[in-house]
Order: structure tokens, then sequence, then C-alpha cells
């Protein structure tokens, strides 16, 4: 399974360096930030958890959030996969999605190839924690993340949302990030503090990672005045979650919610947004299935952006060139290939070694660096992808439905 | 490497149950073919080969076949990457496509990303076949595979044609089909007898297949007439080599050819071609870099041929329908959501476990059927695709350049 109820490797959530939030090389982070604990929310949301047995272990796998401030701006991204899972339909037809107060959140089940009856169990999910919260069921999304296919123990996921709302506490940051986790081995999640402003994210991957916009769930609150929340989000998004590629594969739930209630009074400083959102990418890059080291691969020269990307994303998928990244090997025979077929039946020239940047292949650095010049124009992409090993097939091989 | 100097496993070429060549439950051959001796070419057909070292162990790396008759009719199929290697390029340039006298192959290395000299190295090949052969040079087809990047080592390659050419004979056809494998762990070859007249034919496939038309090599010989060569292989291709992946990387240097003398004054019985070249096709994908098993994929209802096939091509080269293939776990949830991945966009209706049949994904035989009902039209298309496991990254990592 892409996206199941296997217990995160506990034991390995410690091979992540915690030294800091901002972590990745490719991430430039605004000055001045300063890291909080993050199970303290941004000032206004509260969050709360659940464990209702979606999941083995006693682990939580019911979440809720709330923003109490008096107004709020929000943006939701929902997956573009045509068999979309019930709460991404729901959200679809429901949500007003520039007054999304809260989110309930379920991990081991996706509810998604459900039918009438998994649609019903989303919107149950959305009028329970409104009438939980005490809000209109529009202002409610629903997220979930697990197995394909199952349908909901629907009255046990709402006696759990009834658990979370009774546990909803600013300081729950932490246990909503955990809520959303499945087969991820660490969590990622952050709570900062710059000029005046505090801003909050949770996110978590897995399998089925690539865009469309990631496959993956991401929240991300501040008390930040907005001007326009939901273009804010869709540039970040299309600058870090719509650039990464674990599997190539779009899931049937990518949700990403942004709230900002704009108490604070202040912008959210430039370039904060991005940075969160990028370093969140790149984590569930890194935490990919069984990923062991992250790629970024830069297209330069070429005759067009969709062009360039279009390149960008061959390699990042190509299984030669992850199997490469996993092996380091700096096979750069393996790029031109790939760029050629993205090219297929346009008369390139041969691009040759020269023009291909492939050593940090073969190093041993967790971040591995590749480009490639098309000769062609002059336009840019860049995508990060992850590597392909054994973990990868043993975990979507060896664990049945 | 995909495409390297590495051995065919010997040790493994006895795992294939040698029956008979027709023995994909996929493929229909016509009645009353008869299965000779596969050394043994079609009349008017020579072959021969040498060990020129571009390969270990003393094995077959440069081979030489070429048509005897007074009249030949051929076609060759040439891969659309845009990094197309050495040879392409030269068949491309010079090659009178429908008087294809004699081909010359290396395997071990593809000339492929290797400049100028690459060019003349592929050009020189050529002209020292027609010297041998007293041809025009635009009368000789090359192919090469192998590690993409390395200069050939030229001088010794054509020393090994003129050995090649030496050897020349009727009974050449295993050590043509020798001389062309790479990463193959056995030998993909045929000689056929049917109404009069006889077919004989060599492949090889390894990694980076999968089509435009399919990244191999495949050589067929007939004494038959055939009313237009290049159609009938056009269509067999298509039905064929274009309907495979094994890890979805179209190759640089894919080629096949057709040659036909007529001197049987018969056609070829109907559907011989197409059977022939559907077997091997399969043969390519049953012994892909790392598989142990051959899925086809039949997408039914759907809106046109084109999406039908958008999708049959989304699931074949799913990593998670592929890990699922090889760890026999009948996983309908990864159908649906690959088959949404190529929908994208488009609000299909919720696809269900009723019409999806992944029942024999999760059973032992060595070859498995799934088969998915869009509900959106009368349109069909299918793809046959191999498994992922542990060997295709043990190859595809393991071994650096």
């Amino acid at each position: 399974m892409s996206d199941t109820t296997r217990p995160p490797a506990d034991a390995k959530r410690s091979s992540r360096p915690n030294t800091s939030f901002f972590r990745s090389r490719w991430v430039d982070a605004p000055d001045g930030v300063e890291e909080l604990d993050p199970a303290q929310l941004a000032p206004g949301f509260r969050a709360g958890g659940a464990h209702c047995g979606l999941k083995g272990g006693g682990r939580t796998d019911i979440g809720l959030i709330v923003c109490d401030a008096e107004a709020v701006a929000s943006s939701i991204l929902l997956t573009r996969n045509a068999s979309a899972a019930a709460p991404i339909r729901v959200c679809r037809d429901r949500c007003e999605r520039g007054e999304i107060r809260a989110a309930v959140v379920n991990s081991g089940n996706a509810n998604a190839e459900t039918g009438a009856k998994g649609y019903a169990d989303a919107v149950a999910m959305c009028d329970q924690a409104a009438a939980q919260l005490d809000l209109q069921p529009e202002a409610v999304a629903v997220a979930e993340t697990g197995v394909i296919g199952v349908p909901l123990p629907i009255e046990t996921v709402l006696a759990g949302i009834g658990e979370a709302a009774r546990a909803l506490s600013g300081a729950g940051g932490a246990v909503f990030s955990d809520s959303i986790l499945t087969t991820d081995r660490w969590p990622k999640r952050c709570t900062l503090r710059a000029d005046g402003v505090t801003l909050s994210a949770q996110a978590k991957g897995g399998g089925m990672i690539e865009p469309g916009f990631a496959t993956m769930l991401c929240f991300v609150q501040t008390d930040a005045a907005l001007e326009d929340a939901d273009r804010a989000l869709r540039a970040a998004t299309a600058a870090s979650f719509e650039r990464i590629t674990v599997d190539g594969q779009m899931s049937t739930n990518d949700t990403v919610l942004l709230q900002a209630t704009g108490a604070a009074g202040a912008p959210l400083p430039e370039g904060l947004l991005d940075a969160v959102l990028l370093q969140l990418a790149i984590e569930v890059v890194a935490d990919g299935e069984g990923a062991s080291r992250v790629g970024k691969v830069q297209v330069a020269e070429a005759a067009s952006v969709a062009e360039a990307e279009r390149v960008a994303r061959a390699i990042a998928n190509s299984p030669l060139v992850k199997t490469a990244l996993f092996g380091r090997d700096p096979n750069w025979g393996r790029i031109a290939q790939a760029a050629g077929m993205a090219l297929a039946g346009e008369q390139l020239e041969e691009i040759g070694a020269g023009a291909i940047d492939a050593a940090e292949l073969g190093q041993d650095a967790a971040e591995a660096e590749i480009g490639i010049r098309l000769g062609r124009g002059e336009h840019r992409a860049h995508v990060w992808f992850s590597d392909l090993g054994y973990e990868y097939v043993k975990i979507n091989a060896e664990y049945t439905t």
C-alpha cells in the first residue's frame, strides 16, 4: 500500500537531524525567524486529536483544527485526480473555500473509491465537526488519508471527532500533526515567529507523491494579515508541492489548507510562506516511501518553461535516474536518455556529457543536485525527487491488502 | 546501467520453458506453423558473429546479417528519442529504408551521446560492412546497444566486422541472435515455416523499454513475398513492441528491421508476423531487467482509443501497480488511482471495485491479466508490462558506471 495504516517507523524518526526546521540547502528562509515549539499553534487556533482505531497501536488517527478568531481568510487546494476521494468531492461541493474555519481529518483510511456511502460518511464527518464546534458545515473542510476502497467505520470515527473536540487546545499542534501521519517516518511541522506574526504548519507525505500539486496533506495557520490568501497559497504551492515527486503518482486525496486570521495586524514576512512550504515539501520527498536521498534536477536552456518542466519531470521520474541516485552512480547517460524521451520526435542536437552535471549523484550527501542544459533557449525549471531503492519495493510489495 | 556490458545471466537461461516458441497465453499463432532450429535463417539470408571485446567473457558482440537474394523489400523503424544514438542518426540519414540488404550490429556499447566521433564511427561500421559484402553503404543498416556515452574502440570493432563477414552462414541465426544480447537472460529468436514460406527473427530487450515503439532491437527475415513491407512491419509493431513497457523509458537505440526476399513466391500466412512480433515483445517484457512476471492491462469503455491507451500506460507504468504485480497483491485501489491520474481534471464518476478486475495480480501465474472499465465510452486499449522487484533495483543501482 502506498497510503496505509502501517505505523510510521518510530525507530527511524531520530534518523533526521533535529537542528532546526530549515535544514535543506535548497531553502532560503527569511532573516530573523524564531522557532517555537511546534505544539504551539499560531494565536487564534486550537487543535486536538483522538485514537478511534483506524491505525493500530493506539496512535492518533482523528484530528480537528479550528480557528476561533473573529475573521478568517482561507484557501484550499485539492487533488485533480479524476478518482478523487469522497472528502475531496465533499470539499469541492460544500466548502466556502475562502471562509474555512475548521478541518477534520483522519489517517488510516482514505475514504476513496467507497461510493455513495463514502460520500455520505465524509459529509457526516463535516457535520459532526460543525456540530461540535458550533459552525456551519460549509466552514468545515474534511481530509482523509490511508487505504483505498475500504468503507469507514463511521460511528467510531464520529465518536473520535467528539473526543478530539473535547481535547482542543492552543498547544495541540503536535497531536494534530500526528493525526495525519501514515507511512511517514517523522512528523513534518513547525511553528515560527517573525516580524510580529506567527505561522504554524503540519504536513504528511508517504507514497503517491507527484503533483498536480503534491500528493499529501498540509495545513498552515497564521495570525498574519494576508491580502489574498488564495494567491499566496497558490504561489507557494506552485514552487514547492507542485515541484516534487516520489513515485510519479498523483494521489486521490491531496489537500493543502491555509488559514489566516489577520489578528496580528501585520503581513507575513516576505518569503516565509514559500520557505515553509518548500521545506515541508522537501521533507515529504526525503521521507518518501523507501527514500534515502533527495535529488534536485535543474533544467536550463529550454525552449519554453513547459518544455523545461517536461524534461525535469521525465528525469525526476525515470527509475533509471532514481536507482542511480540510490546507488550513487553519476550516470549522465540516463539523464540524456530521459531528456531525449521527453523531447521525443524533436531533432535535439546531441546533449553530450559537457551539458550534464551528474557528479553529485555519485557523492554521499543526502541532497544531490544535477543539471542539464538543453541548448534550445533560455527557459528553466526544476523538480525535487526521491531515490528508488530496496525499501520502496519492500514497502509496496510486501504489505499486501 | 540499463543497457550494458554485463553478461546475460547464463545460469538463468534455463528458467524459461523450452516447449515451443509461442508460449504466451496472449499470442494466437496461425495453424500449421512448424518450428525449425532458430540457427537456420530464412532462405536467402546469411549471418555471422565475432567477439571483439565490447562484452566480457569472450561473448559474441559483433553481428552481421545479409540478404543474398536477387530482390529485397525492407522496412526499418527507429526510436523517436531526441537523444538518439549515432547508429539511429546514421540509418536516418543514409539508409534506403526500402532496400536494406544488410545490418551490422554491436552489443556492449550503444554509441549514444558520443558526439561527432560517434557518428563517424557508426558510418565507418556501415562502410566496413558494405566493403566486406560488396554493397553500397546505403544498403547497410547499423544498430548498437549497450553503455551510453563511451566512445567505441572503432579499430577493434572494424576488425570484428571483418571476422563476422568471414563467418557468414545460412546457419548463423543463433550466433547473430547472441550478438545483440546485453542484460537479456535468454535469447529471443525463432525460425518458423508455414504455407511454403520461412520466417526467422531475433530480438533483444533489457531495460529502457517503453515505446514509441519498443526499446529494443529486432530483426526479421523471410522469403515470403510482402506486398508492402513497411505497412506490414508498422502494423505488427504497433500491436506488439508499441504495447509493452518495462520501465517506461524510451531508449536511444531502438531498431526493428524487416527484410523479405519474395523468393518463395507466396505471401506470409495471415497473422504470422504479428504473432511472432507479439511473442518476441512479450519475451522482452518477461525478460525485462529484474522482471519476474508479465502483466497485461485491458482498459475498456473509454471515450476514445487515445484515452484508453493513456490510462493503460499510466497503470502499466505505475510503480505501485508494478510492485503489486511483484508482491502478488490484488490491489485494485492502485489501479483506480493510476486511472484517475491519467484522467486528471476530468470529472470521472468513481470507478469502484466492481469495474476493476485485479484478481490475477494476487495469483501465482507468471502471466497476469487485469482489467478496468471506465464507463465513459466504447473504446479499448491494452499494454503489457513487467513487475518491479528487488532485482530491478539491484541491476540498476549496484552496477555503477
